[in-house]
Parts: structure tokens; C-alpha cells; sequence
């Protein structure tokens, strides 16, 4: 496997020898609306696998959040369940270590949003910058579906029900953890006791992922995307249409490496870092052509796809087994949120039955 | 018993005899913000008391609606719970022939509220006439809690979840239902079959009881009540209160009913409306004193209310069995509502664990 430029596990869990010394409660997830992709990968799957040998990790399958903004055309989540499940599966995440659940499946989710949703104003949600931009995005406007405008809130939820302390994000999502934060407070004050843990941000020193054609990130709703079931001959493709550097006409010119995604990925993918650090050189000082550095990438994420792709195939075959697996899981998160739902219940009197 | 203007019974449901000719299923239920009081006594308990003969009746006790605006001073709902419990008992509400549920005990709500909420937007919500007021009648201005704007959801999850016909309302709660017959026409058509039914409103003829000053209306939040265990002396002093005819100065005039509260209450609350036709006729030919008719209004208001009393303390002095009949309805409650669940899940495909 390549490695990445940092490693979070490490970072974040001391461990001494083979035995951890932390462990943590991490909460994480991907919403269920595409096949996951080398973006997702590079900066989540990766450190997934990673984090679940030293760590209560929990993955949510977010279908309720898919559905936010995707009421009316339902299927596009539902039928993208079981791809989301084989993507992790296929990539190295072990059932056995990891609980992989699904949102729609834990009744608790639900009803922690509905009593957080009291002590949450529309103004503060509003005023969600990650939820804004995400508004102006989708040119919702005022018909912003009311589910897709509190979904901070069912986030909270998602994170407070498992006491996750550490949630892997994005530097774009840490107003959603402080959304968090907040109704954690308001919930212990009310309980005048510690019942809900506040969260920490884990984040991510990569950067997201450019599309190929370097003018966005790779993005499902884009279309842009390398899945990682990707055939040798997609890759191939996807990267022989990388942008490049615009100037670097002929090989024997020096080339730009900024803004180059063929440099891009091969940082974030080549398991050689010194070799992609000469190669950086060589197309500085000129001499190194653009067909040279795409079939080194494409040969590195071919190698990197091709066992994954193998795993995937042979899951997605198997349905009955993923349904099994996140049954299982399922199970598991329903009893361990429930827990934290009495005792948010208990904070607002309502445990009288 | 009084009779009431109009007997909704008779009007909804055909009766032949002793037997049902239609049995509907009616859905209603009170915010447990406070003890009920002589406006919810006429303007739906008393009703409630004659329609779960011929229906299958459930009645909500609404904690978490309750909570929408005291999500920061949640014991006022936790408070009332049982005090709403004992009220419905008192008046003759029969565990036996009506499901008395209570809304935090059945996850389904909070599921489907969830559900519902990707499907309607936040301009529509805006746009509902009686939030609208509330709003305004609040001073909550953006400050709205996420919670409260989005109720008119968790209502078409409340009456959807058991399949409600009718749902007994106000003029003022017509809104409502628009919102909750908007919601199951989106999720038949999802669906495409009729899974959820639209509900009709049930009206009052009754007009909202008015305060004894003759002001407001009667309400918990205006501490203007008279409660369903109010004493013979309390009575005695709110009926002495009550706003009648500032003109009608000495016992000769001739007074004005319109407007008199004494009169209102007496139209409401008396059993034989003929002689209150006489009594008005009197005053308003002058010689019927203030002092007269409220000592008949006393009268009539201390009999109904003695046995109620009586009924309520022998109640809330048994916690236990108060506790036991809102579990047993509660439970029933939650396979009802599982079930329409299931469906509206498997609309939006998500039946796959």
C-alpha cells in the first residue's frame, strides 16, 4: 500500500509497541448517494483503515443525509447503500473492527435530532457557513428543504449518539463540529452533569483531491470522478486528459509543477515519495515529458485500484453478505445510541416510561 | 351531562342503534405544557368523550411538541405529563376505547418527521399562517427554534403514523392539515399507491372560550384558566370576576348579552339551553340582575365540575396507574406507528435491514 504524507494514526493514538495505549471513539461516515471514489480514498478510506486497529471506530452510512437533498428522487441513495458498504470492505475496513451502520436503520438518530432541534435557532442555522455555501451551490434559495437546512443538527446527533471524541473532517466541516459543540453544552447544562462528550476535529493535512481536469475537486455529483472499481483502461483515460501545465509545449522546456494534478496525484498516491520529488526536478529543469509522468501515475493507480477492484467485484456479487455485515452493525449502533438517548431523555424529565 | 350546541358524534359517524354503522380513526391530543381547563373541556375533551364510542380513538399526550418552545425550560413539560393523564381520565376518557400514547415513547414520530422533513421547504413552512402568528405572538423573530418552525411536520408525522380520517381542530389549525394532506400526496406519489391517507378536519362549532375578563382567550400560558379540579371556591370567585354588560348599571336596565361572559360561559356550559333562552330574553328586557345569572353560571359550573374533581385527585393521587395506562397505549401506540413507517420507508426504498 502507498503511503500518505502524514500519518494520522499515529498522530492521534499513542501506541507503544503492538497494544494501544488511547483508544479513542471516532465517528465517521460518507453519505449514500455514489460509488466512493480515489478522492474519498485519499482522504478518508485510507486513514479509516488505518484508525480501526487502535480505535472504537464507527462508519454511519448516512442514507438520511443523502435523502436532504435528494427527497425527490430517493433511489439515487438507496440504490447506492450496499456500493458504499463494498467501497469500504473492498479497501480494507474490517467489520470485525470497525462498526459500519446505517443512519436510516437507528431510530435514536431520529429522536436525539428532534430534541436537539429545540435549543437550535433558524438564525444560528443560517449562519452555518459550510451549510450556506452549500445553499448558494445548489441554488436553493428559500426552497431549501427544511431537512437539508438542520442537517447540522441531525450531524450532532449522528455524532453525540456513538460519544465520538475525534471525527475525522475537513477544514470546510468545522463549523458542523462546533454545532456540535454547542448543543453538547447546552445538553450537560440541562443535565447538569457531563452525559454528551465534546467532539475534536481530526483533521486531514491532504487537501481534497482535484477532478482530473484540475478545475474542481472530484466530485460524485461532477461527474468526474475515478471509482475504485475504475478498469486499467478508465484510469488510463482519466489520466492521459489530466491537465498539466498549459506552457510545457515541448519536453525538453522546464514544466510548472503547481497546478499540475499529474503531480498532484502522484504526491498523493506514489508510494515513493524521493521518487516523485526527483521526478518534481526533472520536470523543473525540463527534459521530462508529460507522456512520461501520466504513465508512471497511470501504472501507480493501477497497481493501488486493481486489488481493490478485485475485492469490490467479488463483494457486489455477494449482496447477501453486505446486507449481513451492516444488519450487524446496525444492531450494534441502535443499542449504543439508545443509551445515550435515556440519558438525553433523563436531562429533559422524559423518562417517565 | 350538559348537551353541547352541536353533537359531533352523531355528525361524523352514522350510528344505527347501538352499533357503528362507520368507525373512523380520529387523532388528537394536547400539548403537555399544563393542566387542561374548562376551554379544552368544551372545546374538544367532552367531544372526545362521545366519539371514542363509535371510532378507534388515539389521543397524543405531546411532550416533544411541548418542547418545541421550552426546549430550555423542558420541566414544564415534564411536569404535566401525568396532570394530562388524570385530566383526560377524569373527564371520562376511557384507556379502554381510546389509545392514550405519549409522543417521546414512539420513535416512529421522530422517524417520520425525519422522513417528511426532506419534502417540504423552509419557505413553506414560513408561509404556514398559524406558525406565522405564533411566531409573531412570541417575539421569536429568527430566534425561532429549528424545532418550532418545523412543528407543522412532526404534526403531519403524528397524524399520518396512525392513519388518522379526522383529526378534530379549530379554524384556526385548517393549516395544519393543508401542510399534512401535501405531505401524503408527495409520499403516495413516491410511493405510487395510496399508502398514507388524507385526513379531514373535524370542526367545532364551539368558538374559543373566552377568558373570564372577557379579553383573551382562555389559556395555560395567560394564567386565566379555570382548571378541571378547580375548587367551589374558585369557581365562586372567577365566575364573580367575569366581564357582562359595563352599561347595565342597575338590575331594571335592560343589559346586553353579547359580549357577557356570564352568557357565553352559560351557552357553553349549561345542560338546558331553553332556560338559558328565558334568562337572556329577561335580562335583555331588564330586571334580571349580574348577581342572578352568575349564581346560576356558579351553580352550573360547580356541579360539573365536582364529580370531575373528585375523579382527578382520586387519580393523580395513584401515579403508578396514571403511569401504567400511558405505557399500555403508549406501546400499542408504537406498532401502529411501526407500521406506517415501514411503508413510508419503503417509498423511499430504504427497507433493506
Amino acid at each position: 500500500m502507498p503511503n500518505t504524507p502524514n500519518d494520522l494514526a499515529t498522530a492521534t493514538t499513542a501506541t507503544s509497541g503492538s497494544k494501544a495505549i488511547t483508544e479513542q471513539k471516532i465517528l465517521t461516515g460518507d453519505r449514500a448517494t455514489g460509488q466512493l471514489h480515489l478522492g474519498h480514498y485519499i482522504g478518508s478510506l485510507k486513514q479509516r483503515v488505518e484508525l480501526q486497529h487502535n480505535n472504537q471506530q464507527t462508519i454511519l452510512v448516512a442514507d438520511m443525509q443523502g435523502l436532504t437533498d435528494n427527497g425527490n428522487n430517493p433511489s439515487k441513495v438507496a440504490d447506492n447503500i450496499l456500493n458504499v458498504v463494498a467501497d469500504y470492505l473492498a479497501v480494507g475496513i474490517d467489520p470485525a473492527k470497525t462498526t459500519i451502520c446505517l443512519q436510516s436503520g437507528i431510530p435514536a438518530l431520529a429522536e436525539l435530532t428532534m430534541y436537539y432541534s429545540n435549543l437550535v435557532s433558524i438564525a444560528r442555522l443560517e449562519r452555518n457557513p459550510t451549510v450556506k455555501s452549500e445553499i448558494q451551490g445548489k441554488n436553493f434559495g428559500r426552497s431549501i428543504p427544511a431537512g437539508f437546512l438542520s442537517y447540522p443538527i441531525s450531524q450532532a446527533a449522528d455524532i453525540t449518539a456513538f460519544q465520538a471524541q475525534l471525527v475525522p473532517v475537513g477544514d470546510d466541516q468545522l463549523p458542523m463540529l462546533e454545532q456540535t459543540n454547542e448543543i453538547v453544552r447546552k445538553i450537560n447544562s440541562l443535565a447538569n452533569s457531563q452525559i454528551l462528550r465534546e467532539c475534536q476535529p481530526l483533521l486531514s493535512n491532504i487537501s481534497r483531491l482535484p477532478s482530473p481536469d484540475g478545475k474542481s475537486k472530484m466530485s460524485k455529483s461532477l461527474g468526474n470522478v475515478i471509482t475504485l472499481d475504475a478498469s486499467d483502461k478508465a484510469i488510463s483515460q482519466a489520466v492521459k486528459a489530466m491537465y498539466t501545465d498549459p506552457n510545457h509545449l515541448t519536453i525538453d522546456q522546464p514544466g510548472q509543477v503547481e497546478g499540475n494534478v499529474v503531480f498532484t496525484y502522484l504526491d498523493a498516491f506514489h508510494p515513493d515519495a524521493e521518487y516523485v520529488a526527483q521526478l518534481k526536478e526533472h520536470y523543473q529543469r525540463g527534459g521530462l515529458g508529460d507522456g512520461k509522468t501520466k504513465q508512471i501515475l497511470t501504472d501507480c493507480l493501477q497497481t493501488l485500484i486493481a486489488p481493490i477492484r478485485a475485492r469490490r467485484q467479488a463483494l457486489i456479487a455477494d449482496k447477501g453478505y453486505l446486507i449481513e455485515v451492516l444488519k450487524k452493525g446496525t444492531e450494534q449502533a441502535r443499542e449504543e445510541s439508545q443509551q445515550t438517548l435515556d440519558k438525553v431523555k433523563t436531562a429533559f424529565g422524559l423518562n417517565l416510561i
